[in-house]
C-alpha cells in the first residue's frame, strides 16, 4: 500500500521539481509534504506475509511445472539430496570417503566420552553418532557440518536433567528423561524453523558463546576427576567450587592410582593416535538396531509421566544452545565456500533428525565444531561424508558396546579431557577485548557463571549482560556536537573529526541513539539544556561578556529512526526551556517517521515550522534573521 | 583524556589542512585516521563523576564565602524556603492564602476518600495532609505542587498490603504496615534522589500512566460500590469480574436502599459545592497531634515484624508510583511557567517528606495532578499555599475526626467517586492513538491489566511493552534505500522523499537502528542480501538482461553509533557473500565507536579500504573504476 501511494505522488511531483532549479524553501516542502509512512500494523503485516510470499512464490513455480516433475520439485525442496545426489560423482566420493573416515576416527571416543558426559551409558553416544548424522544428509543444506553428540549440550543436559533425577540411583529413568528431553528439543527446533522464529538463536552473542564455551569446558574436566582419579563419594553440582570441595574431601576416602596411571597413559594415547586412527570394523547390523527399537515405546510412554513439564523446559533451552551451535558452524562454512544456507529450513532439518532421533535412543546431537571443522580440512565435498561417518560408527557399533562394558571410567574421562583444550580460545577472547570491552564482559559473565554456578546461570548471565548493553545504550545516549568540515557542507561531529569549526551563535547538536523515547527522553532534554549552559558559560569564560551568545540550537535529527509521545512531549518542553533563555529550536534532517509524528502532535507548528532538509540550510536560516 | 588528545591533534593538523584545499583522499585520511573515541570505562567514569564534579563546584563557589554566609548557603540549599522567604511579599501572600484555601477545600474531603480507598481511617488521610505539605513547602523547589494523599498511590497500597494483613480482621496491624511501607517508600525516594537514579521514574512512560490511571479509577469506583449500596458481602480483590461477580451475587444478600439514596445524594452535593466550598474551621490543636505522636514508637516496632520484606517491596513499587506522578506534574508546571526543577533534589525531599510522615502516622503523600491544577489556577505564587492548606486542615482535623465517626461509607464513597471521572482522559488518550499505535499499546495495556488482573500487574504489563518495544526495534531494524535528492548532494531514503533518484549499478542501503550488534547484526546481512537479490531480479525483469546489475553497495552507517563483535563479524560475512555474487561494497560515513572498531578488527584493510567520508564520495569511486 505504502509503495502505490509512493508512485503515485511520483507521477505528480517529481518531474516538476526536476525540470526547475529547486529552491531552500521547497525543499522544506519536500520535508513536510512527504508521504505518509507505513503503520506499525502494515510493517507487522508485511513481516507476517513475507515468509508466506515467499512460499506462495516457490509454489506458482512449481504450478506451472507437469505433474510428475511437481512431485520430484516438492521432494528437492524437502530432501536435497535428491537434487546434488544427481550430479555426484566418483571423484567426489573420493574425497568425502576420506573425510567421513577421518571425522568417524574422530566421533567415535568423542561420542563415547561426551555420552559418559550426559551420564548416559556409551553407546547412546554411538547412536547418536548414527542416527542424526544419517537423517542430516537427507534433509540438510549445509555441505560441511558434521552431525553428532557435542560436549556442551551433553554437558547442559546432564546437569538440567539430574535435578529430575539421578542417574547413580535410577539410571533408566534418568535415560528416558534425556531421550525425551530430545524429543522436545527436536519438537522445538523444528517450530523455531517452521514459524521463522531463527533470530532467537541470535541472542547468545558469539561473545558469550566463546565465554561459556571455556567454561564449560574446564567444568566438563573438572567433573572428570572423578572417573580420572577413581573417586567414589563426588559431588552431583557443576560449580568449580563444589567440585574442588569434593576432591579435597576425597582425599580421606579410597581412591585408586593404579585408575590415575591408566586414564593418563590413555589419555596421552588418544591424543597421538586421533589424528592417525583408523578404528577397526566388525559387520554386527541387526544385534545393534535391537535395543534401539526397544525403547521406542518406553519413549512414548514417558510423554505422560509426572516431569513433563520440566522435562519441555530442558529441551527448549538445549534447542536453543544446539542450534546456536550448528547454525554459527554451518554459517561459517557457507560463507567460506560461498554457498547459501537457509536458517529457517536448517532448523527444520536439525528438529526432524533429534524427533526421530529421539525414537531410536539417540539424545541431541548438532553440528560440531571441531569435527566441522577437521571434515573440511580433510577434504569433504558433501554430506556423504555424515553417511561414510554413520556407517563406520555402524560397524563399530556392537564391537564398542560389547568392550565398553569393561572400558574403566578412567579411560573415558581421558578420552574427553582430550577433546577440551580446543574449546578454551583465549585468542578470540582477546580478540573480543580489544575490540569491544562490554562484550568482553558478556563473555567473561557467562565463563564465571558456568564455572561458579551452573551451566542455565552461565547462559542466563550472558544473555542478560548482552540486553543489559542494548537498553544501556538506549536509554542513556550521549550527545555530539557537531561543526562544519573544511571544504564541504557536512556537519560532523568535532570530536571525532577535530578540523570540524563551529558556527558562532549557533548549537549544533546530535542524539546518538536511534529512538528518543519514555526511556531517555528527559534524559537527553536534560543533556541538551546543561550542553547549552555549559557553551553558553564557556563563551562567557574566554572571550569575554557573550561575544557569541547562542541564539539558535539545531537539533540534528538523521540518526533518529523513530519517536514516541513522551519523545514529543520532552521536545516540546526543550523548546519551551530554550524559549525562556532566549533561544530558538530548529530541527534538521527529520527522518520518515520523525516528521510524521511531529507534524500529528502539532509540533512543527509550535516551534514555528523551523525544520529544514539540511543543518546547513538551518544555519542558513539563523543568518538570514 | 579524549578533549586533550582532540586539543593537541588540532594544533598539529587542522591549521595545515585548512590552508590548502582539501581533496577527496585527504578527506577519507580524516575518516581514517581521527583520534580514538573514549572508552567504556572513562564514559563510565565521567558520569559516576559529572554529579560528584557539580557538588564540588558548588562546594568550591561555597568555599570563597565567609563563615556565617557559608552557612547561610547551605541552608539554601537544603531548604529553598530561606532563600525565597526572603523577597516573600505581602501581595504574593494574598495570592497564595486564596490558592490555599482552595485547594485545603478540595484536598480535606479527598483525603478522607484516599484514606477510606487506602483501608485507613479518615483522620489519616488528612494527617498525610497536613505534615507532608508543610515539610515540602520547605525543602521543595517546585512553586506550584500540591502535597498531599492520591488516588492511585491509595489504592495500590490496600491492594498490595491487603495480601499481608486484612484490613477487615486486624485494622492496626494493617494501619502499622502501610505506615512502615510509607516509611520504606520515603527511604527509596531519598536514595533514588542521592544516587541520581531518578530516570528509573522514567520507565513509567506517559502513555502508560494514562492507561493505568484510568483502569485505576473505573477500579476505585467499583470498589465503591459496597459502600454505595452497603452490601455486606464483598471482594477484597480488585479485577472487575471479581467485583462484578461479587455484586451480582449480593442481590441474595441484604442490602440498604437507604445508604444508597444518602451517598447518591450527597455524591451531588458533593459535585456542587466542590468548587464553591470553603469549609468550617475550628482550632483544636493539641488534641489532635497526640494520636499522631503515639503511633511513632509501634511504628518504629514494627520494623523488626515479620513482613519487613514484603513491606520494602511495597515501598519500593510506591515510592516509583509515587514519584512518576509527582515528578510529572512538578515538571509540566514548571516548565509552563519557566523555572527550573532539579528532578533529584525533588526526589530528596520527597523522602523526606515521607520518612518523617511516616513518623507522624502519615501514609505516602506525592505531588496530587488535580489539585496542581486547582492550586495553580487559583493563582498561587509559592509554597506558601501549602502551609495555607495544611493550617485549614490541621484546624479541621479534630472536628472532622469527631464528626467522621458517625459518617456513613455511603458518603465517603460518594466523595471518592466524584472524583474519578476527571482520571479518565479519554482526550489524551486519543492523542496517543493518533500519534503512536504502540505507545497505545502500552496504554491499553496497562488499563487493562489494572481492570482485568490487578493493580501490579497493570504497571508490570506497561514497562513490558514499553520495553518490548524498545528491544523489537532495536533487533528488528528495517533498511531503507537511499537516492540523490535533484539539486543536492544528499542521499535520503527514497520512501519519504520519492524526488530522489537512484543511481545506476550502485546499491545504496542504510540501516535503521544505532547499534549493529548480536541481536540484528545477522537479521541485517540477511535482509541486506535479499535486497540486492530483489534489486537484481527487479533490473532483470523490467530492463531486459542485466541492464543495469549492481556492482557496488554502499552501506550508509551515518546513523549508526556502536557496533559490537557479532556485528563486525555479519559486515565480514556480507563483504563475502557481496564478492561471490560479483559485488564490492563500500562504508559511508562510519562515526566514532564505529570506524575505531572496524579498523581496531582489520575490517578496513579486508574491504579495501573502501570508506569513504559521504555517500557522493562512494558513488564517485564506482565511476572512477
Amino acid at each position: 500500500m505504502a509503495s502505490s501511494a509512493v508512485e503515485t505522488f511520483t507521477m505528480d511531483d517529481t518531474l516538476d521539481v526536476e525540470k526547475s532549479v529547486v529552491g531552500q524553501d521547497e525543499r522544506s516542502q519536500w520535508v513536510l509534504n512527504g508521504p505518509e509512512p507505513p503503520t506499525p500494523w502494515h510493517e507487522l503485516k508485511d513481516s507476517v506475509r513475507k515468509p508466506f510470499l515467499h512460499c506462495g512464490k516457490q509454489l506458482s513455480s512449481l504450478r506451472n511445472q507437469p505433474g510428475p516433475k511437481l512431485l520430484v520439485s516438492i521432494l528437492q525442496g524437502i530432501f536435497p539430496i535428491l537434487d546434488w545426489g544427481r550430479h555426484y560423482k566418483a571423484t567426489k566420493f573420493k574425497n568425502d570417503l576420506l573425510a567421513g573416515l577421518t571425522i568417524a576416527s574422530l566421533c567415535i571416543p568423542q561420542s563415547i566420552g561426551y555420552a559418559t558426559l550426559a551420564n548416559l551409558d556409551p553407546q547412546y553416544g554411538l547412536y547418536t553418532s548414527f542416527v542424526p548424522p544419517l537423517l542430516y544428509a537427507v534433509m540438510g543444506t549445509s555441505r560441511d557440518i558434521a552431525i553428532g553428540p557435542v560436549a556442551v549440550v551433553s554437558l547442559l543436559l546432564s546437569s538440567m536433567v539430574k535435578k529430575l533425577k539421578d542417574p547413580a540411583v535410577d539410571p533408566v529413568s534418568y535415560t528416558k528423561l534425556v531421550i525425551t528431553a530430545t524429543f522436545f528439543a527436536g519438537i522445538f527446533q523444528a517450530a523455531l524453523g517452521l514459524f521463522r522464529l531463527g533470530f532467537l538463536v541470535d541472542f547468545l552473542s558469539h561473545a558469550a558463546i566463546v565465554g561459556f564455551v571455556a567454561g564449560a569446558a574446564i567444568v566438563i574436566g573438572l567433573q572428570q576427576l572423578k572417573g580420572l582419579l577413581g573417586l567414589t563419594h563426588f559431588t552431583n553440582k557443576t560449580d568449580v567450587v563444589s567440585v574442588m570441595k569434593a576432591v579435597w574431601e576425597s582425599v580421606h576416602h579410597p581412591w585408586n592410582p593404579r585408575n590415575c596411571i591408566l586414564g593418563s597413559s590413555f589419555l596421552i594415547f588418544i591424543l597421538i593416535t586421533r589424528f592417525l586412527g583408523k578404528w577397526k570394523k566388525k559387520l554386527f547390523w541387526l544385534p545393534a538396531i535391537a535395543p534401539l527399537l526397544s525403547v521406542v515405546l518406553s519413549t512414548l510412554a514417558e510423554l505422560n509421566g509426572p516431569h513433563v513439564g520440566e522435562v519441555a523446559k530442558i529441551g527448549l533451552v538445549v534447542a536453543v544452545v544446539a542450534l546456536t551451535e550448528s547454525v554459527a558452524v554451518g554459517r561459517s562454512f557457507a560463507s567460506m565456500k560461498g554457498y547459501h544456507l537457509d536458517g529457517n529450513k536448517e532448523m527444520m532439518s536439525m528438529g526432524l533428525m533429534n524427533i526421530i532421533g529421539s525414537f531410536t535412543s539417540c539424545y541431541v546431537a548438532t553440528g560440531s565444531f571441531s569435527r566441522t571443522a577437521v571434515n573440511v580440512s580433510a577434504g569433504c565435498e558433501t554430506l556423504v561424508s555424515n553417511i561414510v561417518m554413520a556407517i563406520t560408527v555402524l560397524l563399530s557399533l556392537q564391537f564398542f558396546t560389547k568392550l565398553l562394558y569393561y572400558t574403566p571410567m578412567a579411560i573415558l574421562a581421558s578420552i574427553i579431557l582430550s577433546a577440551l583444550p580446543g574449546l578454551i580460545d583465549l585468542n578470540e577472547a582477546y580478540k573480543i577485548w580489544k575490540i569491544d570491552k562490554l562484550d568482553f564482559l558478556a563473555c567473561i559473565g557467562a565463563f564465571f557463571g558456568v564455572l561458579f554456578a551452573s551451566v542455565e546461570i552461565g547462559l542466563l548471565a550472558a544473555v542478560i549482560i548482552s540486553f543489559a548493553k542494548i537498553i544501556l545504550i538506549s536509554i542513556r545516549p550521549g550527545t555530539e556536537t557537531l561543526g562544519k568540515l573544511p571544504g564541504t557542507d557536512m556537519f560532523c561531529d568535532i570530536d571525532q573529526y577535530p578540523m570540524a569549526v563551529k558556527t558562532p551563535g549557533v548549537g549544533i547538536i546530535r542524539v546518538k541513539s536511534a529512538l528518543l523515547c519514555f526511556a531517555n527522553a528527559n534524559f537527553v532534554r536534560e543533556r541538551i539544556m546543561s550542553w547549552v549552559n555549559q557553551e553558553e558559560a564557556e563563551d562567557l569564560d574566554t572571550k569575554g561578556n557573550a561575544r557569541s551568545t547562542i541564539q539558535l540550537v539545531i537539533l540534528d535529527t538523521s540518526n533518529l529512526v523513530n519517536i514516541d509521545t513522551s519523545g514529543i512531549a520532552s521536545l516540546e518542553e526543550l523548546h519551551k526551556n530554550l524559549v525562556s533563555h532566549g533561544m530558538e529550536l530548529a530541527i534538521a534532517n527529520p527522518r520518515w517517521q520523525v516528521i510524521h509524528k511531529l507534524k500529528v502532535a502539532n509540533f512543527v507548528r509550535k516551534i514555528g515550522g523551523r525544520i529544514f532538509l539540511t543543518v546547513g540550510e538551518a544555519v542558513g536560516f539563523k543568518s538570514e534573521c
